[in-house]
């Protein structure tokens, strides 16, 4: 059966884009929000969710880590990491001269300041709920409306892309994560992630539980810590580490933590994907 | 002389409410971008900047962190924790029923999405370039439009709001940091952040330093690891602890951690503020 993937729509979004980098032959189910996402999974209307996780443009990361933390039960069976570029698109070729207005998302517009400014100084810019509704937008304007947004939703939309690459900054990427029932068998190039909180407040005591991966020469590859709103001066700490849950020296640090912990939470174990040199 | 700090404008932002908290009686400058914040007190046009560093609505964390690792020689020298409470306004005091249209922010809109959907279920949902930016629109607009914004914008353009804490989420924050030419002195209660990268991959080696902390009884207060994108699979680490970088006891873990590390800057040590439990 077709797989069936939840994401945070509409069609033409960088979500959508890492659904199918996921999955290119899936049916792809736009939902409105990042606990939707959880929810298509949980009631059964799509087999796993992909939601943003790090360095959204779209402001996920905050929605997602409280998600996972709070409000599922859902394990990470799987990671995603999309380049994020921007494209300078219209309803046909043109002179970029011609232009006398820019759509797209707010934070998009951010990320294109210094372009926007050289290339486009004289140009209206104005606000879109997002960066597929600014192609849809700028499609129905006037031929002298320009819009910022990705080369899918160009596609999509059948807008003309004008210009590539219109980021300030090169290295803009977002990682998105597959949430699903289950997490996924061993490959032998796995991540684990986990989020973990302690009940009192001792200087030593994250040093000690890496120290439960580092003595087992398992690699850390990225740490969080975020407030726990509900206690004063609590954190609740995401790790992801090198290997699988099942991998032996993986499952003896995990047992070790989760001793030392109030809280812990494997939230899956899953093939890892080297980010690109972009 | 009258203190000068610039911000990411435009006035009624969440950043010019953290200027305000910061120093009430300062000439507030309001700038474009984050880096043109740290630009301002480059060229001495503002004697400190204010950005917002962690969980921002507006789009700051990533600019901020790139900026204080990369591109700014600038110090810490203070923080300001900004709840966020979005408030629901007119240009008169109107029923909700009458309301047409909501103007906001993208991400403030998807804080108040559930909000949105129960109050205001027909209401058209416009996009602004900013919260701010969403009021002054609304003024000038039909009576039966809306914003979302805070209320600092409500009493700088004059609307009135009809209803308080429209979020979804009560525990919304946004911590921002004070940049300047200097750090701050000594009070007893102070925080020291700093950012690190480690030259090899030695699974073990964070775990290590932040030893040298911990067995110097020295709180962590907060960690978060970014990829270095100029070399594959390296982290920059960003760690603040408790503490002051002139107490002998940090200085010296300070000291060990430079020695450990291919690149160890100190953003500065400046004076702790409690998070409110909002």
């Amino acid at each position: 059966m077709q797989q069936r993937i939840a994401y945070l729509g509409p069609a033409g979004s960088y979500s959508e884009q890492a659904a199918w980098d996921w999955s290119p032959n899936a049916e792809l189910v736009p939902v409105e929000s990042i606990p939707a996402v959880s929810d298509a999974v949980v009631t059964g209307s799509a087999d796993v969710g992909i939601v943003p996780i790090e360095n959204s443009i779209e402001g996920g990361v905050t929605f997602t880590l409280d998600l996972l933390i709070h409000d599922s039960d859902l394990s990470i069976c799987g990671e995603v990491i999309v380049p994020i570029h921007h494209c300078l698109m219209a309803q046909r070729n043109i002179e970029t001269d011609s232009i006398r207005a820019v759509l797209s998302h707010p934070q998009s517009l951010a990320q294109c300041r210094e372009f926007l400014g050289k290339t486009l100084p004289g140009a209206e810019i104005t606000a879109s709920l997002s960066n597929s509704r600014a192609v849809e937008e700028m499609m129905r304007s006037s031929p002298t409306t320009a819009a910022i947004s990705s080369g899918r939703a160009a596609q999509l939309y059948q807008a003309t892309i004008l210009i590539k690459n219109v980021e300030d900054r090169t290295n803009n990427e977002t990682r998105f994560v597959v949430l699903s029932n289950e997490d996924s068998e061993r490959t032998g190039c796995d991540k684990t992630s986990v989020c973990f909180e302690y009940g009192g407040d001792a200087p030593g005591i994250l040093s000690e539980s890496l120290r439960e991966f580092a003595s087992r020469n398992i690699n850390l590859v990225k740490i969080e810590s975020r407030p726990n709103k509900r206690n004063l001066g609590r954190y609740v700490f995401f790790v992801d580490v090198e290997g699988h849950r099942s991998d032996r020296s993986v499952s003896k640090a995990l047992e070790a933590l989760e001793n030392q912990t109030a809280m812990m939470r494997v939230l899956g174990s899953y093939p890892m994907k080297l980010r690109e040199n972009v």
